[in-house]
C-alpha cells in the first residue's frame, strides 16, 4: 500500500486539545499514516493568511500529499467543504471559504466533499468541530486510500468555488506596482506579490538602487533609496534590503530587524508597494 | 510486533530543549516509535488544565495509545508515579498530583510506577527532569511493549489517588447550575460542566432563548439572554451564541471574538454558571 | 535499510510555512523518514542559545541522527556550511557561524558542506532560505543514507571552526565562580555553566546552606542564602532553592515562580554567579 502524507493546518492553535483530538482521529483510522503540520497559529478567521501559506509550502510535498486546512469561522453554517486537486497530485480539503485562493491557478479539479459519506462514525450530535469529525477523518482515509478521490463527492466547476478579492501587479514605465502580501512573521519581512518575473521583466537586476515606497491607502508610511540584493546579508545590520523571497517574490527587509514592526506595516489590498529604478 | 502511540503532553513549553530530550529518550528505547503531542502549553504547574486535556483527547486515539503528561510542580518530592488504564485501553503515565481528576470515571486499573526499575539508566544523578528519566522512558517501553502493564508496579486502588475537588452540575425547576470548566484557548469560548444529557432533560432545545447568568463568586459579571444554537454561525458578529461543544457540554461563545476575554472570565469552582429557559 | 532520525531547530518559528516547507523537502528526499523537532522558537539570531540547546538534546537521540539547526543571521553572505559528527555518532548541519560552539568538546570530525552538490534541484535562484534549499535537503539525505557523510564536501579542522567566546566556570578557596550560562525558558529557572563535578570537588553537598550572589558586570543583582536541595519541592513555594539540573549544571530556582523574570535576569558573560559555601 502506497501510504501518503497528511498535513493539517488551522488557526486552532496547539495550547488545548483541538489539533491533538484531530490526530487522534487521524490516527484511529489508520495507525501508522504520517501526519505532520503546516501551521496552526494561522491568525483566527484569516482566512487569507491560511490560503498563503499553503502556496508557499504544498508545492515542496511529494505528489499526492492531502492538506487539511481549517480556517472556518462558517463552522455549522451552509458554507460547502471542498477537496481539490492540484495539477502535481496534491489533495487540499478546506471548507469554500476562499482557503483556496492563492492555489486556485493550480487547481486541476475540485470535488464537493459528501459530508453525509465522510464524517467520524458516531460524531454527528457535535456542530463545532468539522476539523475533528471531517476533515482529519477525510484527511486521513484519503491519504491511507482507503478511499479515493472519487469517492469525495460530485466534481464541481472550480470557478464556482468562494475566492477572496486578489489584487494583480502590474508595471508601467519601469514603476512596478504591487501590495504588501504577506509578512514573513518570524523576522518581520514584507512579502509582496510582485513576481521575480515581473522584477527581470522591467529591467531591475541585481546591485541596482531602487526607489521603494509604501502606502496605507494614500498615505506615504515609507520612501527610501534601496539597495536590490541577493540577501539579508548585503544591507548593513538595521539597513534596508530589497531581495527576492523563497517563492521568488519582490520582498523587503531591514537587515536582523523587524521592518513590519518598524514601520507598524499591515497586510492586504490597502497596503500598496511602488517601485522605481533610479536610471 | 503491535506498536501503539505515546502521546506527550506537559508545561514545558517547545522554546527550549526539554521536549525534544524527551522524544530523544523515546527514539533510542524504540527507533520507530509514533510519538505525538497532547500540547506542551499546559500554563506552568495548572494541574486543572492537563487533566483536562486528557479528557477532549484520549478518547479519539486508538486503545492501547500511552499518554505521557508531566505536569508536576512536586517533582523530587515523594509524589508518586502512577499509570492508570482506561476502560477503552488507554494508558495514561503521569505523577499521581490530580492530574487523573476528569479521567478518573474511565478508569479500570492503576498501578504505581516503581521507579527503582523504570528509569533511563544512568540517570539517577537527575532529580528534576522525570519526564525525560521517568515518563518517556517508561511510555515508550510501555508502547513498544518491550514492557507490559504488569511490569510497571503493584496495583493500587483508583479511589487512593490524588484528585482535584470536582464540582458536578445540576438542575432544579428548569435551572441548570454549573461551572466554567474551561476554556477553549484560542478562540475564547467558554466551556461548561453541564452535560448535554442535563440540557435535553431540562427540556431545553436548540432554538430556545436562554437567560444565562455568569457569577464570580457572588458578583454577576454576565447577564443576557442568548440563543441556544448549534454553532457560532448562527448568532451575528460579535453575538452571544449558547451552544454544545466537541464534548457535548453546554458553551458560551461570541461569534468571532473571546467572550473569556470580553468579561474577563475565569475558570473554576468560583465562577458559576446559571441558565434559565424562558417558558 | 537502516534509517535515521532527523532533527531540526531554528529561529524560523511554526507561525508561518518556512518549516513545513522543510518538512516536505525532507518527505520529498525519502518519503518515510522520521523527522521531528528540536525546537523552531530560537530567538531571531540568538547563536548562542541554538548552541545551547544541542548540548541540552544531542546526546539523548540515537547513535546516526542527524540534527539540521538553521538560526543563520548570515544567509547569504560567505559564511561556510558544515557538517559535524560527534564522538558518539551524531551529526550537526549548520552554519559556521558558532552554533557548534557548546558541542565543540564533542565533535570529532567535520566537514565543509559542498553546497553546489546539495541542494534542492532547482533552487538555485533562492538565496534566503538555505534551511530549506541546503540543510533540509541535505539533512534528509544524510539521514535516509542516500549520501554518506563522506559525500558532504572535504573534511576541515574542527579548531577552525567559527565559535562564540566561552567563559569556563573555576574554584578557589571554597569559592565558586561561573555565569548564567542559560535560562529554561518556560520556568525562569537559572542555569550556570558550574558542572556538578566542580561542585563536588569543592566539598559542597545537599543539604548545605550556600551563600549566592549574580551580578550583572559589577552590580550586585541577587545576594541570598539558598539551600543546594534535590529538587524544586525542597523549597517553599515562592523561596529559593539551588539544585543541579538535567545535565548536571548547578542552577537556582524560585519553587513555582520565574527566578528570571523576578530579577530580570539576563545571560552571558556579563552575568556572573558567585557560590560559596557558609562554613
Amino acid at each position: 500500500m502506497s501510504m501518503k502524507a497528511l498535513v493539517l493546518q488551522s488557526d486552532f492553535g496547539l495550547s488545548d486539545g483541538a489539533v491533538s483530538a484531530m490526530y487522534g482521529v487521524a490516527n484511529s483510522v489508520q495507525p501508522d499514516l504520517r501526519i505532520f503540520d503546516l501551521t496552526h497559529d494561522i491568525p483566527p478567521f484569516n482566512i487569507w493568511e491560511g490560503s498563503y501559506r499553503l502556496l508557499q509550502t504544498v508545492a515542496y510535498w511529494p505528489a499526492g500529499s492531502v492538506f487539511v486546512s481549517v480556517v472556518d469561522p462558517g463552522v455549522g453554517s451552509d458554507r460547502k467543504s471542498i477537496v481539490a486537486k492540484t495539477t502535481e497530485g496534491h489533495y487540499i480539503i478546506t471548507p469554500d471559504n476562499g482557503t483556496i485562493t492563492h492555489m486556485l491557478e493550480k487547481i486541476q479539479e475540485v470535488r464537493i466533499l459528501d459530508e453525509g459519506k465522510n464524517r467520524l462514525p458516531n460524531s454527528g450530535e457535535s456542530y463545532t468541530f468539522h476539523g475533528r469529525d471531517i476533515y482529519a477523518y477525510t484527511g486521513a482515509r484519503l491519504a491511507s486510500e482507503q478511499i479515493s478521490f472519487h469517492d469525495i463527492g460530485p466534481l464541481t466547476d472550480k470557478q464556482a468555488l468562494v475566492t477572496l478579492p486578489v489584487t494583480k501587479a502590474s508595471s508601467d514605465n519601469r514603476k512596478l506596482n504591487g501590495i504588501i502580501e504577506i509578512h514573513d512573521n518570524r523576522f518581520g519581512n514584507i512579502w509582496t506579490n510582485i513576481h521575480s518575473s515581473l522584477v527581470k521583466q522591467s529591467g531591475i537586476g541585481y546591485g541596482d538602487i531602487l526607489k521603494i515606497a509604501i502606502y496605507e491607502g494614500e498615505e506615504e508610511i515609507f520612501r527610501e533609496q534601496v539597495l536590490f540584493g541577493h540577501s539579508f546579508a548585503d544591507a548593513a545590520i538595521g539597513e534596508p534590503i530589497a531581495y527576492l523571497n523563497s517563492l521568488h517574490y519582490f520582498s523587503i527587509a531591514i537587515n536582523q530587524q523587524s521592518m513590519a514592526k518598524k514601520y507598524n506595516l499591515g497586510t492586504g489590498h490597502g497596503w500598496r508597494v511602488v517601485i522605481e529604478s533610479r536610471q
